[in-house]
Order: structure tokens, then sequence, then C-alpha cells
């Protein structure tokens, strides 16, 4: 089943919102089997809003659109499309009720703006919107299929979860599944993976290949279109395999996993804790670490030694050394990682020191230098990599980067 | 001037990659004084884009695609485009030396698939991509106007700024401008702040007003629609003060402005140096302050005091006062603080302890409570706050608040 993405904002035009209401619902909707043929956002015009509903009615028969549910002037998606289908509006006093209700929770009282939310084109299923004040609505008839969502984030996720995909799914079942699966690799420019990979597009088809390169690594997605589930999915683990294995040791996980919580899993499995020593990074690698929920009994810690006389008196690196080799070195990365360990008494801690740029390079050392120590388990070392883009990618790479290296450690 | 947006690709219908160049181009268009009215994402059929191109310009006349020039079998936006115009692709001789030269420098050769790259529609203008291998495409005749650009970010951006935005800039002059300005608030609910802003809109008009929410806290962004430059910029001053004047004490910056790079200047223009102590941000507000380039003359560090032990043995939190008081508490929190103080000898210091989730809550303290201390420069306290969310959110509002307690004590 075919079907279009319409989201409805001026903000999106501007640009000063990302679309990721279109991206999750597109991601939501070919989980769901359906094929997502087109996305469009329009601004908060009528006419804009009605030419681009017909039209994509009229090529795909099918449509959801987001935003434009809300109570005040620019709200205007369910008046548009009801006149698209011909539909009186009507006066819904059971979602004005639970209206009323939500505000009286919090203390209130709805405003006048707020009816026009209880208004339902005749004829529309209502999609209870248990988590704001915006039902969804399902229209069904004449011109084909548009499912209304609000715009607001959370209420389009779980209103989508709860009454759309369910829906849409049991449909959709006859004619195949759009499932797709990632094999995550980091490390390794995305032209060396390619010639690792070799002529793998002939291996696995009819299944899709994409590299998908970002600040984590590169993510290799395969997606099958519209083949039975049990085929698909059989298809897609032997794929995985082989990606698995002709990608090699840069290879650490698949799907959506966070190489920061494969870390923390690995130490955990081990009984090892693990501390941390920043200064390029800025607490980014404590801040990755942390984001997992349950980290405590494994992370202790760390410094964040941004000011060299903090790596001396935090983390006991000698001023000599600093003096002798420069902060950004393998005896002071080692160093650091050294004393992260001793003082916060891990079994394992990291270090980073480099230069994030844009200033502070040199010859020498330009901007994208960064050295990672290691301590603790298997002793004390030290190594460097080279990351290229802004301050802001060569933080988050850096940190990436020392997060493989425990991976590879542990 | 009005223009369509379409971006080319299948993984954007898929929804794993968020459409960070429509965006972009949103912005850079709107700057430019051009009106986007829709923005279309395609898959990377050729139907698909024949369908959406000659329907933007038979709509509107002028279009911008990104994606689909690269070399693969995928990339086919420049073949469809130059039918669309009837414009035979033409092997551009000196394009393809530029490539061979891009690829020597790296000591390779181009493989025989990059020769499309070189291929030119005859009548387009070349835009010259000197960040990678895909040059933009400008063409203007019988349907309208087409500009392609590729779809790496980098080279979107860079293309987009140097060859494009001048020329549209050139042609909007004439018919007004598109202007934005915002007002930064943080650590208020947006019901409250629009109470606080009463019947701004009518103050303001002909420009618009949004409230954009995010983790940040709510942008207040005022347009300016196709009005003379002088006029716009004079309306959006006007506007911005009056934004300033009712929203009080919670305004802390206006357009992109970072409140850690606020707080930076603030701190480096009293000559001051700060650290931080994070428990549940685990390392997110020293990343903040670090992003920020030239952060080191007033950031010293900071402890991650993960573990409780950490808080004792690294900050000198008396382990009787967090068996006491718990964790998260004022007295910790304060105490966490006045250790960051004193070991890293800096003039003011700031600490984060909470309960970020989903685990971890109880009754008395639930999910969201986050204490705050501040230590230094007029004395220790502590504060605290509620937030909701997730766990990635409660972290991100709490090392927001962290930076909005230093910025006003500063």
């Amino acid at each position: 089943m075919n079907l279009e993405i319409i989201t409805v904002g001026t903000e999106l035009l501007l640009g000063f919102t990302l679309d990721t209401n279109g991206a999750e619902l597109g991601r939501g909707l070919s989980a769901a089997g359906i094929r997502v043929v087109r996305r469009t956002s329009v601004a908060d015009r009528p006419g804009e809003i009605r030419e681009a509903v017909a039209a994509a009615l009229s090529r795909t028969g099918a449509v959801i659109t987001t935003g434009g549910l809300g109570p005040t002037r620019d709200d205007i998606t369910k008046q548009v499309v009801a006149e698209i289908y011909g539909w009186p509006l009507e006066f819904n006093e059971r979602l004005w009720q639970e209206l009323v209700e939500r505000y009286r929770r919090r203390g209130r009282v709805p405003a006048e703006s707020n009816r026009s939310q209880a208004e339902v084109p005749r004829g529309a299923l209502v999609l209870p919107n248990r988590w704001g004040s915006a039902a969804g609505l399902w229209l069904e008839g004449e011109p084909g299929l548009v499912i209304m969502l609000p715009g607001v984030p959370l209420e389009m996720r779980n209103l989508f979860a709860a009454e759309v995909a369910p829906r849409l799914a049991a449909r959709a079942a006859a004619s195949g599944v759009i499932r797709s699966r990632s094999v995550r690799v980091t490390g390794i420019p995305e032209s060396t993976l390619a010639e690792r990979l070799g002529e793998i597009e002939s291996a696995i088809a009819p299944l899709s290949l994409a590299y998908l390169p970002d600040l984590d690594g590169v993510d290799l997605r395969v997606t099958a279109w519209g083949l039975p589930a049990a085929d698909a999915d059989e298809r897609l683990s032997r794929a995985v395999a082989e990606l698995r294995a002709r990608a090699g040791d840069v290879v650490y996980g698949e799907d959506g996993a966070d190489l920061a919580a494969l870390v923390l899993d690995r130490a955990r499995a081990l009984g090892l804790r693990i501390a941390v020593a920043e200064s390029c990074t800025g607490g980014l690698l404590g801040a990755r670490l942390t984001e997992i929920p349950g980290s405590s009994d494994v992370f202790a810690g760390g410094v964040i030694a941004y000011d060299n006389a903090v790596k001396t008196a935090q983390l006991g690196v000698g001023s000599d050394l600093l003096a002798a080799e420069g902060a950004v070195s393998g005896p002071v990365a080692a160093a650091m990682a050294q004393g992260a360990a001793e003082r916060f008494g891990v079994d394992l801690a990291v270090s980073v020191t480099g230069i994030a740029g844009p200033g502070g390079g040199s010859e020498s050392k330009p901007v994208g230098t960064v050295w990672f120590g290691l301590a603790g388990r298997g002793g004390k070392g030290a190594v460097h990599s080279m990351f290229g883009g802004t301050r802001s990618e060569i933080r988050y790479r850096a940190a990436q980067a020392a997060l493989f290296l425990l991976f590879r450690r542990l």
C-alpha cells in the first residue's frame, strides 16, 4: 500500500524547525508495511494545504497529515480536508467534555477558541488523543483516505502508534512488508569500507543496500521491499551476517545500537568499572555513557581536565611531562588515563586530549589531532587519530573513537 | 519571488535521514528574500522525480533540488531534469579534468562511473563545487528555473552560499525581504510566557510571531514578510525590544545565541574562571561549555561525580551528609559546588545532581527532580527544579538550567 505524508507548518518551510514528524512517520509507516512515496511540507494556508492534499489523493489515494489541528487561527487542516470530502463539521459533545475534563485536571477552563477542537467532519472516525487536546481524525470515502494527526511530536508519535499503525499494518499485511536492518561500523573511511564489501549488492538482491555515514561512523542499511514477512526476515538476517563478515573488525553493532550502551554491557558482563579523563571532549564522553539508563553500576565518573593545571592537580600528570611533550601527546594521554584509573579506583580508564579547533593547530599537530590513552586491564598505552570536520564534529568523533577503544579492549 | 524545494532520496522517505538540507535551504532562501512555498521529498526514482519537478515548475516556476548528482545508478536527478527541458547532456571536458585533478590530489583515479558527473545539460550554467565531486547546475529557460545541488550537506551548504544565494538575492531585492529575528527565553512554561506577552501580535503587526519551544527553552520568532529591507529591520528591532520588555528576566539572548557562549562571555568580561561538578548530567554541562571555541580561558574543568564515592573522594562531600540528605538534595548540591570551587581554584562553580530516570524516582523525589548548587562569588547556595520528558530531555534541560543559573549570577 502506498501513502503520502503532508506536514503542515510555515516554520518547516522557513527551516527553523526540522521535519522530525515526517521522518518519524516514515519509519513507522515502513515498519507497518506501508510505502511512503512522497512527503510534502506546506505553509499554514488553506489554499496550499488544499492543493497538496487533493493532489496527493489523486496521485496516491492515501495521505497522512500532521499539524494544523490546534485551537488557533493558523490551525485549518481539519476545515480544509472536510471541504475536500464535502463533509460538514459537527460539534462533538463527547470530545468537548473530554477537553473540559482535561483542562479541569490542570485547574483550568478551556477558552472559547478551543471549541473548534471538538468539531468533527461528519463521517470521520475520531482517534482519541490521551496525550493532548487535538484528537486525530480518520476520513475514508470518495476521494480516498486521509488521516490527520496533531503536529506536537509527542502526541503525533503516541497517536500514530496507538491508533494508526495497527490499522494500516492490518491492511498492508497482504502486500508484504518493508523492513530494514543495519550494521553499524566506525573508524573506517566510507571508500575503504566499500572496498571491503566488494560486489555485495548482487549477493543480497533483491534487498537494497544504502551507506549512511554520520558522526557515529557508517550505517550499512539493507531493506526488503514488499516481501512476505518471514522471507524478508530470513533474507535480512543473511544479509546482516554477510555484511558483518565482509566489514570485519570495524563492526560494533546492529540497528539502533549505541556504542556507549554496548561498552557498558560488556563491562557489566565482566564486572568491571570505568572512568574517563577528558580534555578536548570536555564532558562529551561522560555524557554519552551516562545517557544510558543504569550506567551507574559501571561508570564511576571522570575528570574534565580542560586546563593543564587540572591535568596535574586532579590526574597527577607531571608538569614536566606536559612541558616536554605538550598536552596533546601520547605520554600525556597515557598519564591522564593512568591518573583517572588510580584516583577513581576503577578497572579501566580512557582519556582524550586533542585539538578540536578552529584555533590551536600547528604544522606538527594540526586541528583534528587527538590522542587517546587507556589504562587498567591490559596495561597502559596511547593511540592517536586525525578527524575532519568542524569543532563539534571532531569532538563527537573523538568521543565515539574513545568508546570504540573501550569496546575493543573489553 | 516564490520557489519550491525538492529533496531527492529514498532514505528521506524511510525516515532514517532527517531532511536537514531542506531546512537549511529554507533558512538560506528566506534570508535571501525568497519565499519557499513548498518542500517535497521523493525517492531516487525517475518517474517520481520527474513528476515532482514538472509539477513544481508549473505551479511556482522555480525549484531547487538536492541530491541525485553523484556517480552511482541511483543518481538520476540531472538526467531527469535535462529531459524536462529537452536539453541533451554533453560531456564537459573541463569539469572532467577538474574531477581527475581532485582525485589525483588524493592519490586516486576516478572510476568510469564518475564520467557521468562531468556531463552537463546543454545550456546549463555550471556551479563549480570546490568541496566535492558533483557540480551544481542552474537551468533557466522555457519551463522555468531549476537549480540542482548535491545532497552531501557540506557541499550543498557551501555551493548554496557561494553560487546560489547571491544570484537569488539580487533578483529578490525588488520584492522585499523575508527576515526573522528571535528572542530566546528559558525556565518558563510556554503558557506563562504567553500570559506575560499578552496581546503582542497586534502591537507588532504586520510582523508574525511564532512560539518555538525546544529543550533550550522557547524561541519567540518574529518574521517580516516582503517588506523593504530597512523597514523590515526597523520593525524587527522594535518587536525584539517589545518582546524583551514583556518577557522580562527569562530572556537570555537573541537569534542563535547559545547560553553557554553567553556565560563564557560574561565571565570573561569579569575575569572569572568557572568549574563544574556533574552527577545526573554526567558531562553534558562541561560539553556545552567546551563546545564554544576559546572556552579554555574561562572554563577550568570539572568532575563527573556519578558515583557517590567520587562525590566524596574528588569533591570532599561528606559521606555522612550523603547518607543523611541523599545524593539528590540541596546540601549535597551546595557541597559539590563548594568542592569544585576549592579543588579547581576557581571563582565560581556550579553543580548538578538529580534523578534523570527512567528508574530511581521516589514519591518524595520523583524522576525529574534536580538540585543545583552554586559556590564562589556571592556565597554558597542551592536551588531545585522539576523537569519533564525523557531521560535525555531531563538531562539536557538540567544542563541548560545550570547555565542559566551561572548566567544570572554573573
